[in-house]
């Protein structure tokens, strides 16, 4: 047997939905040459990530091994794809490969970090394909719900790889290369050694539709509607935009597009020729002059994000525009699970305005952009590969999606984040457990997940925050009273008195009992005043705060 | 027309679905006669309310007018409707009525806060009615997912009103009364001024489905399962208890629950009489010696809650219990939005030992508590109202509500928390605007949701938390530099020197430019800090953080 090894790893995206980054490698055992498809964020969220700005995957293990690193490819310009090439480019210096649309968009996010957008090149689609080191890589078109989404034919040594990418299989999906079979067949006629399989929509029994199927349903609900129209969707979802102009335009409508992520996405479909005959929009500027029943606003803010159109419109006047009774608000899009509460919100402050809110409920103005479970095993089907590792999904969706491929006799294996796999032998071996995690960025500034700034801040959220202060003279005696400050703590005790009166008493108290070997000794007097203010905080008002203890030293 | 008047205020639960507080007066303008009906809370999240126990209707309005207050009547013993009992009740003190299985759990709840149980009284069911003031108030049964829910007749001098409380149409409902199609009929037929309505599914087309046709299929599932069998569903849905337990009896299987609400439920039921025939239980002890293939566990926690049973679990061990491979959790239940991230993090760590996980998705398992869209034009019908008001609804549901109404030719309007609406001509109007607003149970005291107190727990949270500390001598100079105390912030910044050296000299540079008018101007100098420190961490870490500072003057 060979001592080159092919290797698989994901760090970001397997066990989880986004954030996908994964590597492969080839090569003697720890030389490997290596590759990374995607680089993409996770959104966070209140619960477990407040005041961070983007989630990304640690690529440490990747950094410490950038010289041997030959390339970077991307699948396609979702965010949780492409979004964290202009934050960690740095780190890994690797060009930049992708298809025109998502090098248009990859290229814009290396200008705002200040990166020279050289960087990103652009490749052509298969039966091209770039030869980085021992892998020869090519984009094979695949539907998705974003233009130019492709799989990757990673060819090695050992055989071939398919990385399918997000996909579904669409034969109409209106903009963009409608799903080939013939062509992916072909791809796995001369054998497919693995195929990593997007998982996200394993559970979903029924056939996929296609993202065709909505332009009649559009175009009578837009039709029928009496006062103004504003539809919402994902940004990056060109398709729907077009289905959604191009209903509205029927209808008799004009189109204005409002929020700056849409506006770049139809910006960068343009400019790389795949939307061409996208129907005339106007300024938000002139929309204010149109009659409301001749307009339809399409807008960013599908998942109740706070800053974007949808909620400024909720909010009441957004340019100049206002939603009221008898227009017609709809989600032309799914609620990912999570962003449930922000969407409601939206919904209940058109309701009071009077808006009809139309969501996705019936099914009739929204489809996927995966594959179901039918689709999947009919691209496993005609790749036909030995072996499927399922990724891009969280660990029920890769653990549903083994049973599915073991079924139809194909090896499988759960890797997850972390997991090296080798794939050298006729199965998956796990070979290694690489540690991996998350990168926040907070601000300006990338911390890590484990470091415990974050848990800071929940636990301040939860059990509120009290700074006590001492002084100490020269003797080590107290100088006054310990005193105390409160943020996010009522203000009243169970006993009716200031919750800070009794603190300042109890600690007073505590001052005055305390030993010398305790007032000498900054640890002590800390862990003590620690001790009793959450003593008192529970007794008064039934929690125990975050306490932060300043003592200072007059010498 | 009479001087008095018949009036509607909701303190909670109209537009929202939570805390339902519902008041009725009759009587002479400001001089009303009063009942409320329901007391309960709603839950607290990460998001908007952070480190909050419970969130109840703040009763101010009605706590001022406690002596025209008579009675309080509780529909059904889910804590959104009897929940705030023992927290408010010494704020109003009035006797509280309810059917004999509520009224145990709601003694229950008033023992834990040391008040007396007598003040909870026992209610017969309809025709019986209780004379407070002015009304006579009839509890009449109606299925819904928790044993004697109860609607209300309220006759009263300007006619009689019903409020439906939660309902559903349920001829086969397992556990409690099958609804009576009769009986409401005739309580319709002597003529309804208004029916107040349970709104929460009016978005649902198709008509609600039997408790009674989940068990062949919980049959099939549990008789078809290999190892051990682990049921999640809302801990009061008895009904769902029984049909689990006897499925599971059924299969050879024997019972375990486990989860305090869980069997405080269970053991209601049984005191109360409404539960004679549930399956004989083990203690978790014995369950560790059952094999797994023989026994089910029914767990509380069907929203993922981190301390119930079912997160237990999925953290491991639980009890001497323990999940394997091969075995089976079943959600029976659906989950209430907002709760998915928690839910899906349990499935995912079940799914993680190899735990089969099924859910709600197919509709098998789990049917609603509430009356679907064409359940609800049913209930109208049958009570033929003059007015709907609808309730238990955010406002996109009672607006939908109104609609649905309206088409039958009911007088409709969409009354949302704090609207006083005056019943006594022939349709509502609106009469007053209340102020109302959520109280927070923190710890153990009760706070506003306007006290600023949870603000600032999310602002620390969002933002982290600086403190900043100096001292000045008897002739107002520092004495000393100032320093910084981080909580929740990146050690290091831009430039990857600590931030809090960074803040320090910059803090430092200011109190050495600062003059005499700011030195002795507590203020002022507070102002300057303040302004300082957040624009050196805006420079650093690209963050404004909360800050707090710490003069301390030597005197």
């Amino acid at each position: 047997m060979s001592s080159e090894r092919l290797i698989y790893l994901p760090l970001g995206g397997a066990g989880e939905i986004g954030m996908n980054a994964y590597v492969y490698g080839y090569g003697p055992k720890d030389k490997e040459r290596l590759i990374l498809v995607d680089l993409g964020v996770t959104f966070p969220d209140m619960d477990t990530t407040p005041g961070v700005d983007l989630i990304m995957p640690d690529i440490s293990w990747l950094e410490e091994r950038k010289n041997q690193l030959e390339a970077i490819f991307i699948t396609h310009a979702h965010e949780d794809h492409v979004g964290a090439v202009g934050h960690l480019y740095e780190r890994l210096g690797a060009p930049v490969y992708a298809r025109a649309f998502t090098a248009n968009i990859a290229r814009h996010k290396m200008g705002e970090y200040g990166y020279s957008e050289s960087v990103v090149r652009t490749a052509s689609a298969w039966p091209e394909q770039i030869t980085v080191g021992p892998f020869k890589v090519g984009f094979v078109p695949i539907s998705h719900s974003i233009p130019e989404s492709s799989g990757l034919v990673i060819d090695t040594p050992r055989g071939r790889i398919v990385h399918s990418g997000d996909f579904k299989i669409d034969e109409t999906p209106v903009v963009g290369e409608p799903f080939d079979r013939d062509l992916w067949a072909s791809i796995g006629a001369s054998g497919v050694h693995a195929l990593m399989c997007d998982s996200t929509n394993v559970f979903s029994n029924h056939e996929g539709r296609s993202e065709a199927t909505l332009r009649p349903n559009l175009e009578e609900l837009i039709s029928n509607a009496s006062g103004m129209v504003v539809a919402t969707t994902f940004a990056s979802n060109i398709a729907r935009l077009k289905s959604l102009a191009e209903a509205g335009q029927a209808a008799g409508r004009s189109i204005c597009l409002l929020g700056r992520a849409m506006r770049r996405m139809v910006e960068a479909g343009t400019q790389t020729g795949i939307l061409t005959d996208f129907p005339k929009t106007i300024t938000a500027e002139d929309a204010r002059d149109v009659p409301r029943e001749n307009l339809m606003l399409i807008v960013t803010g599908s998942q109740g994000e706070r800053r974007a159109a949808s909620a400024q419109l909720a909010n009441g006047k957004y340019l100049g525009l206002q939603m009221k009774e008898g227009d017609t608000f709809l989600f032309s899009s799914k609620t990912i699970p999570g962003n449930e509460r922000g969407v409601i919100r939206i919904m209940n402050q058109f309701s009071e305005m009077g808006v009809d809110v139309i969501d996705d409920a019936g099914g009739l103005y929204h489809v996927s952009g995966h594959a179901n479970r039918p689709d999947l095993l009919e691209m496993h089907k005609l790749v036909n590969p030995d072996i499927v590792v399922p990724m891009h999904g969280e660990h029920r969706h890769l653990r549903e999606h083994v049973k599915l491929a073991k079924e139809r006799g194909a090896e499988a294996i759960v890797a997850v984040n972390g997991m090296l796999i080798d794939l050298s032998g006729a199965g998956p071996n796990v070979a290694e457990y690489v540690d991996t995690g998350r990168t926040y960025l907070d601000g300006s500034v990338q911390i890590g997940a484990l470091d415990g700034i974050v848990r800071d801040r929940i636990r301040m959220a939860l059990n509120g925050h009290i700074v006590v202060t001492v002084i100490l003279d020269e003797d080590d005696d107290p100088l006054g009273e310990p005193w105390c400050e409160l943020r996010g703590l009522p203000e009243m005790g169970r006993n009716n008195a200031p919750l800070v009166d009794v603190l300042e008493e109890d600690l007073s108290q505590f001052m005055g009992r305390a030993g010398a070997k305790t007032l000498t000794d900054d640890d002590k007097l800390e862990e003590g005043l620690k001790r009793q203010a959450r003593q008192t905080a529970q007794a008064e008002i039934g929690k125990k705060p975050e306490v932060t203890v300043i003592i200072s030293r007059l010498s």
